[in-house]
């Protein structure tokens, strides 16, 4: 059990859980929240013994979004002494404004080397929905409400979401949903593509610890370390011949692997794999860094 | 009301309703409709009291696609002097040849800073299908009819719709329509995912309307305008981090902007919004003009 | 009917089948079947004859991956004898790298100016499923089992499968079967997009030949095979800009050519097309090769 303030991290069965955690104001996201999810992360990345990653909330609720308690300046960076304008000093800048905070997690998400899986229960608003979408998995529990909200507080989807959503949803429904900014129930969210499944409330953990349980088992956690790197940056390719350089390095070298040799012995001989390589030692050096940024720095 | 020939516009309660208004000929697409459509995106763009704009089609159906009233010259741009020969001296040039008419309306919508909603009576077919594709929504009355035709016309899809279909629909249904070029109902439209809902032929423009007065009444005409183009946009980016360097800028400009101030001010007061802001004055400059000719022209 | 090794391949009415041809060992993947298959592609291209593909297994299976059969070094390129060390060099290498050999397929099935369908049937795991995300169409008997299963082999997605799967059943999907390697249904694959129907399995080849039958009838081969180049490239471009360039050359083109006339002309008429126009002649120049090397080589 770790000692962060807003959030909390076990590690069970090859399982890391972080959960958001303010559960009195539904865990709405704060620059603690933001500073420590980075940090969780990044830890869960560190440690070989973590093979997969769940988010969820503590309590009622998901994340119901940014803490308003700053009122009408909450996210004005210039004034007052808000939440937003603390993130100006923590995240740096780009092109000379402050790094927009749900973008440094959502982009710290989208670089992880372990599987994410969302089990979101009650609100998923705002950051609260936005962050969701660079994790590779999303259940909804039946009491959760999502809410891409921002044209309804005169802002615009945040945590680099314009890139993402339309990725995860298509462009029709991610328009549908930011230009109404509507509040809409876990059937909507389904239906559109949001989240791959729907539970009862009591059942939400069970299968996102299902899910992370059939990877932890089965799989090799350099080979899903990449896997999830490939398909994620392959996104943005113009052309299939990049996955093809790519994808060769990988067969190349993992194909002359321990874990190769490990996943088609224990598949010949009809018994559990037990993969040898680390995520932490054996990560191939010719991965690109993904996202990288634009300007390179 | 405007005097168009070809098409028809009205504007109330903040929506502008387009219409394709030939209805004697199923709207079929002509030279002075491409220009008039143009014309009517411009004059919406430019008008703040329009915060929502529905396209539909007078009469029986959407749009037939192009007047074939040239018969078999009907797409030859050198010969007779037909409606595609027209387009010529119209559009301009691309690369030394006569820019495609449904591809400069369909350039148009996908600029637009309102969000578009078709409301598809009858056959939409051809142009009269391809142009729906930039619009944000598209919603389908019973009666609709749909066809990406072109491969049965010696054609191939027009309108930038190699762009466009295959991020509405995917590749695989996206495919499957322009391989067979056939002809298919509102079901199969639904179930392929090229409209979101199928209505009763009377419910449509009362279903179109009900969106556009959810966006009317909720959201900031300036935080819809800019997450247009942020969503539209970033589907041709290559990372992440190209849209997290541009909502750090929209963030940090709107959040210190009268709309957020108002948006999160009347949520916290659980009363209706009302946005001082304006499209026509206050879209933020940083913003990229999208979509750019590749040309730099 | 041709006399390949591993596949065979025979052509009625318009249609070409290509089978994966070693029943009892469930069409287990070669690198004698991979250069068949390569082989077969190009035959059927150069053939106007043919104006769409099925490729489909013998037996009672589609393809059920690579052939282990060298066991724990099938897939190092740098020791052994086996399939994998062979296809180095048969493929040439790519930043000092041998190809992967499944690339070289999906690549040149991506390439093809002729519709291909998959007709599904029994096991499709790994490359067996990777091979069929190029092809325009899947179908699914309902006995068809798919995978991707390589991180449960040490191993990652190939050919290329990290830039087409996420674009055929989008990124979450995509990461979930990645990341777990499960074997999974085809009312799992026609749920998560992977294939557009499930069929009895003696409807599953009438079936794929309807839909080859609705486009050799119907339509243009050059407008199919442009439409195909067209869409597919243009799902890496970056604005539809560049879809509105290259379709305004092609409707330029095409719509002053035989088959637009002929198109246009039979529609009016009420009557079956005869389009004069032929791929391997007709194929228009200043279309780009698709998908092309990214070092240009």
């Amino acid at each position: 059990m770790s000692t962060y303030e807003h959030i909390s991290s076990e590690t069970a069965d090859g399982i890391a859980t972080i959960t958001l955690d303010r559960p009195e104001q539904l865990n709405a996201f704060t620059t603690t929240m933001r500073r420590e999810l980075i940090e969780a992360f990044d830890a869960v990345d560190a440690d070989d013994e973590v093979r997969a990653v769940i988010v969820t909330g503590a309590g009622r609720g998901f994340c119901a979004g940014a803490d308003l308690s700053d009122g009408a300046e909450t996210f004005n960076a210039d004034t007052g002494d808000g939440q937003h304008r603390a993130v100006r000093w923590e995240t740096g800048e780009i092109d000379g404004v402050p790094r927009d905070g749900g973008g440094t997690v959502a982009l710290r998400i989208a670089a992880a080397r372990k599987p994410v899986i969302a089990a979101i229960n009650g609100p998923a608003v705002g950051v609260g929905a936005t962050m969701t979408l660079p994790m590779d998995i999303r259940l909804a529990g039946a009491s959760a409400r999502f809410g891409f909200v921002f044209a309804r507080r005169g802002l615009v989807p945040e945590a680099a979401s314009a890139w993402f959503l339309p990725r995860v949803v298509g462009i029709s429904q991610a328009m549908e949903w930011a230009a109404t900014g509507r509040v809409f129930d876990a059937a909507e969210a389904r239906e559109g593509g949001l989240v791959s499944r729907v539970l009862d409330d009591d059942e939400l953990l069970p299968a996102a610890r299902g899910v992370a349980a059939e990877i932890v088992e089965n799989t090799s956690g350099v080979s899903v370390a990449v896997s999830r790197q490939l398909l994620w940056s392959m996104l943005g390719a113009s052309t299939p011949w990049e996955a093809h350089r790519l994808d060769s390095k990988a067969i190349h070298e993992l194909g002359a692997g321990a874990d190769a040799a490990e996943g088609v012995s224990s598949f010949l001989d009809k018994r559990p794999p037990r993969f040898p390589m680390r995520v932490s030692t054996d990560y191939p050096e010719f991965m690109p860094h993904w996202p990288q940024r634009p300007d390179g720095m």
